[in-house]
């Protein structure tokens, strides 16, 4: 006797598809089969059934670069997650650049309590002091925060490639991923002041400040760092096809550089930069969107794998009410606009609808990108990511032949726009289930604060360095092997 | 009350892996769980449990091209199979020169109806005439037989290019994917006098006449017919890294190229065709076993899934017993020598020893490798290749830490040796499964002649075209869009 | 006191520019300076002076592939040539598929005697019977005809794989460069049945009938062959720049692949073909036109040095008049219409104003593509190519500016049409010298019938083999290396 | 009647070889020809006579990044230059970090009177303040000092992203080739730190300081700067094949990146900073040697013209004698052996051993990489570089069959040590002219002191920016041009 019954759904994971029921119990999958009893049951309607998404890039009530909070908290962030058929998120400990992340992480984690699904953090460095790299990053990795980030680009937060460097080989060293937002910061500069001296203010120089060439620039930097030390990174949200290039190629030396994108570029293009006056504001986030033809061809590096982990890198930023919003001043200055824009409900549903429902992936491919992978790359998996006996009953009945517009209203964040306001999305979360409990129904939020978790993860098998240095050297373990130098 | 219930394994599919019991019914997989009913058990011991193997490259009690018949008949050979842990195999329906597939198929049929595992035959079209364009090759394929194979050297199978053409295009309009053995004959003949000509006989010079250029050469080319007329195809046993870099460019071109390796490419190089005298002729198969190093550098091509399948390629001939034999007059003679080695049995201990023992794959990565992938590209799957609920109950117990020496003695085959003798390897198949059925346990065959049934294929989705040719025309539609002459 | 000055020029090689007098003693450059003594004197009025062109690829007074036999014969193709600037050809001395190059080899010789520039022979092997390659070659290329051609295409014409081995061997023995029309027959034959049974006869389906893949296909099997022998060659008339990408692939490898060019690659397209009724057949050569994007991306390959000679592949088939002729039958058929189009004559006008007034090639680079680089593929060089002491004075003024249409009535060919009237065209030859003798001037031509002369060619450096085989082994030398096999 | 004449010489360009007299007047090429008539004469004795070489990259009398001063001063290092063949040399004028260029100019011109060869200076940047770049660079670059140095590592010499772009900017505008050090400086403090901590101080880990991956990491950053603002840049001492492939995607890219490699990289190898104790130390210089291998595959990279200079990096610091030496302390520390070695002298020697006498490169090749194209790429063509009516009579006989041995006693610059002793050369220069006066004959030096001049450079045409945006738009210009946003 199951606490509940899924009947009725076709089960998708990473790799299979099949009709079953899904039997829970304690809130893990405890059985798959027919004809299974349970105290509960729901109909999925001959709807597919998906594991819970993973969303491992989400912003809420953090200060972003720019001195904004937040227009989301940690609560009203996986609300609207649960609504759009994500379970788990990792959020971010952003050490403020004077003061440390000992401090910090305690306070997240209190804030975090009011989560309403599962959850994480990134472990944000800022300013690598000799106090963080030594103490503070070696315990909380141990305590189960496997993950770091870095920034290459913005004013405050970014890191050189000595400090780079230094945290890439605490994060080896340790156990944890590094995980990069990679654009160059004297191209953003240099382009900045150009601008900035020929009065280009309009939202759309966002697109002429974040060129690909810089992101490209990046990716290629941070990845022969990776190579120098041997260790794995990720790179966040890969918007333009020259970058997942140079991804690909060092995949190919054997560099274990994994990466995401994020529905923006797949949804979004340069051209909504071009939009009439303030409204350009709502498209202004970095990496900017590129032109339509690189979004197209991003898909390559998707069904290629080269990028595996589809993300909303969701930055609650409010367009109109209160501070720190997209609309500032009187006139739109793209020095001025908060960067980051909402996407953690959308995610699944732009997803399903410019990839399956256009025959670019499959409903498996989509599980993986949304949700496997994610699981996988952040030390979350076999407990999140998909469908099988003893994982936690993180369940989705997905409808993927509903079409719907969408509109701010019926979304549960706490932004008061979205950039896809009125796009006809294909597919859409019916039901989600949280650990066996249903948190959300046809667009009602039935779940409560504080429901999600702290997701502890352990050292996981590919964090490991591959035991030696492409380039014939180790100088971490004082053992020289310079094939000309024995 | 499942018939039988597998209890105590670690189940590993495509892409996971997971603590639960298997419960079987009809033969097929009906429940997965804990606490399982059945009327009988079965005790993994903790041990993985993995999807029958696909073999879909495997000859039997069929003419070969030096016209040896196989030392297997369809009995032995799947008596063979089901030992070594593979539930499913495709063999040949081979068309004489003077003769029709109409008339063969059925022949050999009949004589499949002795198989101890599931079966299916591929369509070896030797002489496409007009009739088998026409007539035959429709008929077979909408009843059932949805693979058609190709050779592109050899002198009495070879075809040229009008005529590869002629054939992808019956396989592409009534939905059967074509595979190919692809060589350069012309290159081959010019060796073969070379050699004759300088006296070279020994079988090493096997490696001379068989180069990797050769193979590439022929890659590049029915790559490009399947370009140019927009369908699928399979290469088979590819085993230079060059050919398999002209397949990834195809691919990365959009061309629906597949392709296989075989253990034998993987455990065995040119090094042992230099064995002295006869010896030698234990290791004659085409393509050549290719240097160690290239040998390494397959596994590039099969980690990103350019080569997604491992076969056998089964061509039991004996060494010293009956005629067709290795051992052929008082001297080896590389031109008499005939080709083909037995492997069927060897497959899955070959390719986890060689793979996931040495950290190269992981175990579901295996899965994919030795049965999920064929499943998929024969047609066979969900039916085959998986573990999932409804899938056939195709199971085998898997000892991932057994380690053990091969010896002819303990193989099931009728061929009077191995080539792999001595070989100690990593990982065996303890109990396989047919449908629920035990019919191999440690070493001892359980089955029964006659238990096998054929797969009747149904159009599958990836055979269809894309809908375009990429040159911009296509002549079967009488529709020419090429950009320039609208 | 030379026999000739030619002040106030300015002198391009193709690697310097510098202004200079240049005079001429016994048909040959004697001296570069000022104050030049002579008994005549030629003022360039401060326009360039090159070396007459080189041709390599010129049919005349020869039998086509369909039966055609060119409208010009060796005088009136050789007059238009020094019309144009050009003072060296190659044409080709033809086996008939029932007969021998020894027999024809001395017919042409004969006719040849009318030539108006220098010139040499590719034997064109269409059989290559025992005796030809035994006999005939061996002597031919012995008495100074180094160079051999092959078809891969075409019904009299082409040769398959082993074929095109033994010739190839020939060649790399006895010094001889192999030059090849590559394009794939069976695409062609199965095309063509295609295109009948559809009832396509326009002759714009001439770019359907060839495409871009069977090129592709064709040159990536004869550097394949050519790679195996470890032999240069030469790829005649490259079109599609997937072929180019597959000779640099080629030369990447170590492979000694060159490649040509022809005007009509780089001043017409596919759009040509779509002219209405027979103007289309004007159209029809083979490789047949491409689109425009793909006749832009050809510069890439002439800029890296990929494809290092343009010719004109001059193959005078009359319009209307006289037998043989593109107006054939009452509507046009493309499987009728005989291929091939004039051009000896505008060959260096176009190549000017496409690379330099266009601004993608220099001079100099100008001067490579046209002379030098033709001159050294084919043994021709010192004596031809360049503008250095000892060269003959075979040089042209060059008027980088004057911009002029084409008209058929100026040409000095025998052909009733071009394919390029009413062309405006920058950069013309206001002055032939051939061996210092003005053979054309502003438009006139001055020479006369048997001015030029035969050249012999000795053995070439660049015609020896490495000396080793990449794949590792020579079966003629009969010495196995294989790195496995010792 | 000429000053000179040179009889009975080869005379090699970088496209023609051929036997010619060469008579020179007033200093400067006025005749090729035979039987010229000369007031002295010259026997080239059946040599070949070469262009001068050109050694675009040359230390002397210059302090360097450890504060070591150059052993040689303009003279000593010029005298040294003659004797090889060399008859210009690009020095540099160094601005000091806290010092202005407009300085430093004067005081360089005034110390390079005494030199012994031609010469001109790159304008190094190491503090681009806005003095210099608004005022200093603008007025150096109109007076004739046509290029422009900067260092991506180092710690007083460094310049960030945001300073290379502005000096970039400058170097466009104004009409100067930028060159570049291309290193990573993060890399570079990392490694160092590591080394240090672990006590690795032998000259060996000068190959674990400045790994390839860091060379290659520069190498693609600044192309890509270069690449955003649309400007030539020219890389120096290109040393491993792995950056040499970054620079070859960047000409790809269409992008206008030209590279050198220096001699060091073409005859040594990192096994050379294995030697024992301060031997090593004489191998020490940035970036450092590479390994056999790479070594051998800079070889393709100067084949296909990817790479089309060759210098000395002549940066002459003492073994033993005086300040700044190479053994320094009583024990080597790789972290204070000053950087650099001598080179100037045997720069062609060992290019024409290598390239030349080893079958690699052809004598006109050799001209091309050692004169021709360093002088075209830094303005100094056609007045240098070539043997061509109206240039310079830089002239050397060269003795392309001499073999000896190189020894420290036999050189003429003012080091005490060279790193080539006793390595056996093949080529040799035999007489040296400088614009027509004899400076050096087989191994003597018979110029003086001042004999060289400075050379003005004029804007030349490769440095115009292409005019567009690779990235579509163009804030110099105050359009913007990007396809979304118009």
């Amino acid at each position: 006797m199951h606490d509940l019954v899924i009947r009725n759904g076709v089960i998708v994971t990473a790799s299979d598809v099949f009709r079953a029921e899904i039997g829970v119990s304690g809130g893990v999958i405890a059985a798959l089969g027919h004809g299974l009893q349970g105290r509960e049951s729901l109909d999925a309607g001959g709807k597919f059934v998906i594991p819970g998404g993973v969303d491992s890039h989400c912003h809420a009530e953090q200060r972003m670069s720019g001195g904004v909070v937040n227009a989301d908290d940690l609560f009203t962030a996986t609300r609207s997650a649960a609504c759009g058929g994500t379970t788990t998120i990792i959020a971010f400990a952003l050490q403020p650049r004077d003061g440390t992340l000992a401090d910090i992480v305690p306070a997240y984690t209190e804030r975090a309590t009011r989560c309403a699904v599962d959850y994480a953090f990134h472990l944000w460095v800022t300013n690598p002091t000799e106090t963080v790299l030594r103490d503070e990053l070696p315990a909380l990795i141990a305590a189960g925060h496997r993950s770091v980030k870095v920034f290459m680009t913005g004013k405050t937060n970014w890191l050189d490639d000595l400090a780079l460097l230094r945290v890439m080989e605490v994060a080896r060293e340790h156990g944890a991923l590094l995980t990069v937002h990679a654009e160059n910061w004297g191209i953003h500069q240099y382009l900045g002041e150009k601008l900035a001296a020929g009065g280009f203010r309009h939202p759309k120089y966002q697109a002429v400040l974040k060129p690909a060439i810089g992101e490209r620039e990046a990716v290629h930097r941070i990845a022969s760092l990776a190579e120098l030390i041997d260790t794995p990174i990720q790179i966040f949200h890969v918007s333009a096809p020259e970058a997942a290039a140079e991804i690909e190629a060092a995949q190919r030396r054997g560099v274990r550089v994994h990466a995401e994108t994020c529905t923006q570029y797949l949804a979004l293009s340069a051209a909504d930069l071009n939009r009439p006056g303030f409204e350009a504001a709502k498209y202004v986030f970095g990496p900017a969107p590129r032109s339509n033809a690189e979004r197209g061809s991003l898909w390559d590096y998707l069904k290629r794998g080269v990028i595996d982990v589809v993300t909303s890198d969701h930055a609650p930023v409010n367009f109109d009410a209160a501070d720190g919003k997209k609309r500032w001043g009187t006139e739109p200055n793209v020095d001025q606009i908060p960067n980051g824009i909402p996407g953690v409900e959308t995610r699944l549903s732009i997803l399903w609808s410019e990839g399956v429902a256009r025959g670019r992936i499959s409903p498996s491919e989509f599980v993986a990108l949304s949700s496997t992978n994610a699981a996988r790359a952040f030390g979350l998996y076999p407990r999140k990511g998909t469908i099988a006996i003893g994982a936690d009953a993180d369940l989705v009945v997905w409808d993927g032949n509903r079409t719907a517009r969408v509109t701010n209203a019926d979304l549960h964040h706490a932004v008061d726009y979205t950039p896809y306001e009125g796009m006809e999305l294909t597919g859409w979360a019916e039901t989600t289930l949280l650990r066996g409990q249903v948190v959300h129904d046809r667009g009602r939020y039935l779940g409560h604060e504080g429901q999600g978790r702290w997701l502890k993860r352990e050292a996981y098998d590919w964090l490991k360095p591959a035991g030696h240095f492409p380039s014939g050297y180790d100088p971490f373990r004082q053992v020289v092997t310079h094939p000309d130098l024995q």
